[in-house]
């Protein structure tokens, strides 16, 4: 047993409470509510490092391994074994679980479900209440009441949050973030260690994109700078072909590569986007394993079987009237504003006059986001949707509604309807640009803002209470307090459904859409698109190593509702570049079906076909995971199938001769 | 354990042998080989009935439950338990296990398992050969040899091949195939206790699909009998719509309705085309728990790893070579000769000329399809397909292009480049009446005239030898030898790939492409479809319960590959019906694009859409099926981990202490 305590547990978690102030605890009745805490702690079997702060104290949080492993027991973790099926936990039996790959024994998702297991799970035992004093007010921890919560309520306990590794941080952010020359290489295996698959998978991801991305930006510059002449009509068209088998080819790829990855760290998840949530709890193991449909079907009755069935076609209707909602609101609200906008653009003469229409745009379209943002996110929470990741994708998918109309419309209206291609190219590379590099800038930029003031701030506090410039040096010894100063790794709309990635996958995914939508009117913009994703692998991984608080680890394991939406940019831009194309060669705008435009309109269901058809050459996963899997099932199946059958006859057998004799 | 047993076994196998003539029989050496093979069938514990017939003796084979029992166990057979999960057989604990709905105890695919294993499991136990004689040669049984492989490589066993059992036969006569007056409703439990999941999915899904077709029946008929005046343009649109909805609609219901059967048969199975083989096997209940891969994957090394990829993408590039051809053949070789065909079809003025063609024609494209299907079985052989199912539904995509290009081909060309719509109503109600009315004769005719043939020929025979009208009365008592004479329930093309459900697939999918692809030109078409598949059922019902032999039941529990068939089709239907729009719209055949035609473009694409998108709206499984499921995996799980757990960690234990001290 003691083969598997480690050497020394991190503090991982930090708790936020008021500094004692001294002459204010009186002595006598009750308990000083910090104390009391920390004593808690203690019995539970955390370590606590207790920090003074500026206006607050941290109580730091670290667990030895086998305390945690009987918080795992409790919640009744599932964990992988080394037959490879996922089984509850159990500390008696340890020995029979994987490791992770760093060594340790259980992985960081883990350890946090754990670690808010216990911080969470502290309860009143005693029969009567519990009367704590805090600084200046008395709380009554009544008979079964989970402490930290009550604290929380009563706004003694500010906050708790993880804490960054600072040994693995430092070694995270020079093998990463500032490892410039590895371009798209990143260690994978280390980020998933560090901060868990939501955000391992991300960086996956996206360095797979970018290097990717090479092959088209490489064609794109070469279009743009050889001159084809007499060919320049084909060539368009085959680069088109080339870009959508290359964008359908790279998704298949990259399924794979998802359930490789979940195969190395030893996660059972189905990947495709609908499969994830449908086959996920059928197996051996799921995550969540959603307790709350188990528990409502009772017996096969049929008038459960019906209550179901009710239940299933409401939420389903709740969904569809939600989203057509949005969908209508979309279309009747935000896509005449967009098109008088860029109608008013293309009719102005005077720049002044732009740049002031511009000004205005930016400032509507900013306050149109949010609410369409906030709107979202409450009609999301009507929804009964089954479990968070769920109504996570049901929120990525209206907010991305809204960014769709806003990004694309106005960029199609110069194209299509008053064929300015000029203006399109002009449009596409300010965006490209701009959005890039300001996006980048400020990403990177107001988090240390956001940091620096709520630092200043409480120095600022501090000095005005002491009156008087005293040791100012020892101000910031505590790193714990400078982290609390860090803002926390959260989307801009819907913190609570979203964190910070979010943000991240939505920006990919506009620039996708950018560069796919109008591949035939500017090939170079891959280029663009393949610099600014190789700087914004770095940057990302530098805003998560150093911006921000350590994020809460998710369970998600692939990139979930973005995979659809993805697709669903290959679908539009397939159309939109017909619809170039065939405004490039039929420049005198009579429209008609000359045979250019009748091969364009054949080309543009070939290639749907191509992406309907192709994404079934690549198979999503690769055998060996699955022979793996299958391996694993087998043999757990044969291992207690006997056992299994002995406790149902043995259930059973009174009722089989019980319904025979009343035959 | 005797509750179980019934109260008499049906027989449910023939064995076809020589009739033994008594005179060839000499005394001494050996045995005889009919008199072994039935003392052998007895000391499996098989009932023998042997029936003599006109020239072969009929061996009727009965295994009482708890023999089919024992055999089930030695197959290891997984069988549904009362908690819910799929259990490998075991006769000790039957009680765990479900009976089925109608009180036995195995299904009818179980039970043909087990005679199969049963009848083809009796090998030669001694330590010698065996000299078998027969009627004038004598047979070395080798030790270790199966008996029946060997009698059938020596012809002396004719035919093995499942009984009708005539009690229930004619139950399901009088209640399913004569009962013409429930028009679309079906006994489909009782049919699935008879012939197997596969043949009750077909019947489900066409009474299922003729329900549905009434509403399309109905709006054609509407439209072709009303006369909307001005209105007319709008309401073919508007009927496009509709019946594309319609169908998108149909399948996804379609999926929810197989499901809830699957669940209400205790059958692990999912739904959905692709899903269904991918999960089938990682399930705790696995049909077939393809061993082959298990095997190959050793451990977890490298090496494996890229074999298993190199095979993987081995078998894909033999798989796509072969689409390849077919798809290149298609269109190099019966493209052009369907075109020809139609060509000279409308450029020919005689009508005995056009006779005469379509006689050819006729001839030639019978030829054709049967050497495409022969092609097709061939390559099919080469490539690995991991199971029968699979290479089935391979075999299923590869004729049904040959299929599709020869029904649909020579209408379009008459319905876009020659815009004759009164030929194209013409070829549509042609095909449609002609192939319904003479397809369902034929069918039902040719089996019936094949019976006779071999009935006559065999009392033919019979008379011949025996030189004379003695006892006549006396030649058909046996109804084992009438069903000998029946043809078997095969494909026309590939008759070791499928049975004759893919004549019945291809035949409904034929009548789907031709009303749903035409379906602007002429609405009526639905009216047809739905008339004709009301006849279908019962004509189908008949022909299986009484022209054929029982068919071998099969595992497969989806229609598979001709889901995708139809959902393709509907994505044609789709583009065809636009095109037929614009012409229709379009009589001056300048092809400019007028608001009109604009108009149906944008409609296409909306439809393709709707297509994609609304078979997220409804669930392909209904929620208390997969709650169900869940609580069953649960509950499994959390019977037998801590077992399960004792066991790996027993195993493992010394294999964590040791790499802890390796390190």
């Amino acid at each position: 047993m003691d083969a598997i305590k480690e050497v020394q547990a991190p503090f991982e978690m930090g708790v936020v409470v008021p500094k004692r102030v001294r002459d204010q605890i009186g002595v006598g009745y009750g308990h000083d509510c910090v104390e009391l805490l920390v004593a808690e702690f203690h019995k539970v079997g955390l370590i606590v490092d207790r920090v003074a702060g500026l206006h607050d104290e941290f109580l730091k949080l670290a667990a030895p391994v086998d305390i945690l492993g009987k918080a795992a027991a409790e919640l009744q973790l599932k964990k992988r074994t080394h037959i490879g099926v996922d089984i509850q936990f159990e500390w008696d039996e340890a020995e029979a679980f994987i490791r992770q790959a760093d060594g340790s024994f259980f992985s960081w998702c883990e350890r946090f479900r754990c670690y808010s297991h216990m911080i969470y799970g502290i309860v009143n035992k005693s029969e009567s209440a519990i009367i704590l004093k805090s600084n200046c007010r008395d709380v009554r921890w009544e008979p079964g009441e989970p402490l930290v919560w009550k604290l929380e309520s009563e706004a003694i306990v500010k906050e708790v949050f993880p804490l960054h590794d600072e040994r693995k941080r430092k070694q995270l952010l020079k093998r990463w973030a500032l490892n410039w020359w590895d371009l798209t290489n990143q260690p994978i295996d280390e980020i998933y260690a560090y901060y868990g698959t939501k955000i391992a998978t991300y960086f996956a991801f996206l360095g797979m994109y970018t290097k990717w991305l090479f092959f088209p930006a490489a064609f794109g510059l070469l279009l743009q700078l050889v001159d084809f002449g007499s060919l320049q009509l084909l060539v368009l068209p085959f680069f088109f072909i080339c870009i959508i088998s290359w964008a359908v080819f790279f998704f298949q790829f990259w399924k794979r590569r998802n359930s490789t990855l979940l195969a190395r760290w030893q996660i059972s998840y189905s990947v495709g986007a609908e499969s994830a949530y449908k086959y996920m709890d059928t197996e051996w193991s799921s995550f969540h394993s959603s307790v709350g449909l188990v528990k409502k079907w009772a017996d096969g009755k049929a008038r459960e079987k019906e209550n179901f069935q009710r239940e299933e076609w409401f939420g389903r209707m709740m969904r569809f009237r939600n989203d057509a909602i949005i969908i209508l609101s979309i279309i009747c609200l935000q896509l005449p504003f967009e098109l008088a906008y860029a109608h008013l653009y293309e009719s102005i003469g005077s720049d002044i006059m732009k740049f002031g229409l511009t000004a205005i745009y930016l400032f509507a379209i900013q306050y149109f986001t949010q609410f369409g943002g906030k709107v979202s996110v409450k009609l999301i929470k009507d929804e009964q949707n089954e479990n968070s990741e769920y109504r996570a994708n049901s929120l990525v998918y209206k907010v991305f509604g809204l960014y769709f109309m806003q990004s694309y419309i106005g960029i199609l209206y110069h194209a299509i309807l008053h064929r300015n291609f000029r203006t399109l190219r002009q449009v596409l590379i300010q965006r490209l640009i701009i959005s890039e590099v300001l996006e980048n800038l400020m990403e990177n930029s107001l988090p240390y803002i956001k940091y620096s003031y709520r630092k200043y701030r409480a120095v600022r506090n501090k000095r005005k209470r002491e009156k008087g410039p005293t040791a100012r040096k020892s101000y910031f010894t505590s790193r714990v307090e400078k982290e609390y100063f860090k803002p926390i790794y959260s989307a801009s709309v819907g913190k609570e459904l979203e964190d910070g990635l979010f943000d991240e996958f939505l920006e990919l995914a506009l620039q996708f859409g950018m560069i796919m939508m109008f591949a035939c009117a500017f090939p170079p913009a891959f280029a663009f698109a393949a610099l600014s994703n190789v700087a914004e692998i770095r940057a990302d991984a530098l805003k998560i190593l150093a911006m921000y608080r350590r994020p809460v680890p998710r369970v998600a394991a692939t990139i979930g509702a973005w995979l659809n939406i993805f697709q669903f940019l290959i679908v539009v831009s397939i159309c939109t570049n017909c619809v170039l194309l065939a405004c490039l060669y039929d420049r005198e705008g009579n429209w008609d079906i000359s045979p250019g435009l009748a091969a364009i309109l054949i080309m543009e269901h070939v290639l749907l076909l191509i992406k309907f058809g192709f994404s079934r050459i690549v198979p999503e996963e690769p055998d060996w995971v699955k022979a793996n899997r299958m391996k694993n099932a087998t043999q757990a199946q044969n291992m207690c199938s006997k056992q299994l059958l002995r406790n149902i006859s043995g259930g059973r057998g009174a009722f089989v001769t019980g319904t025979h004799k009343a035959d």
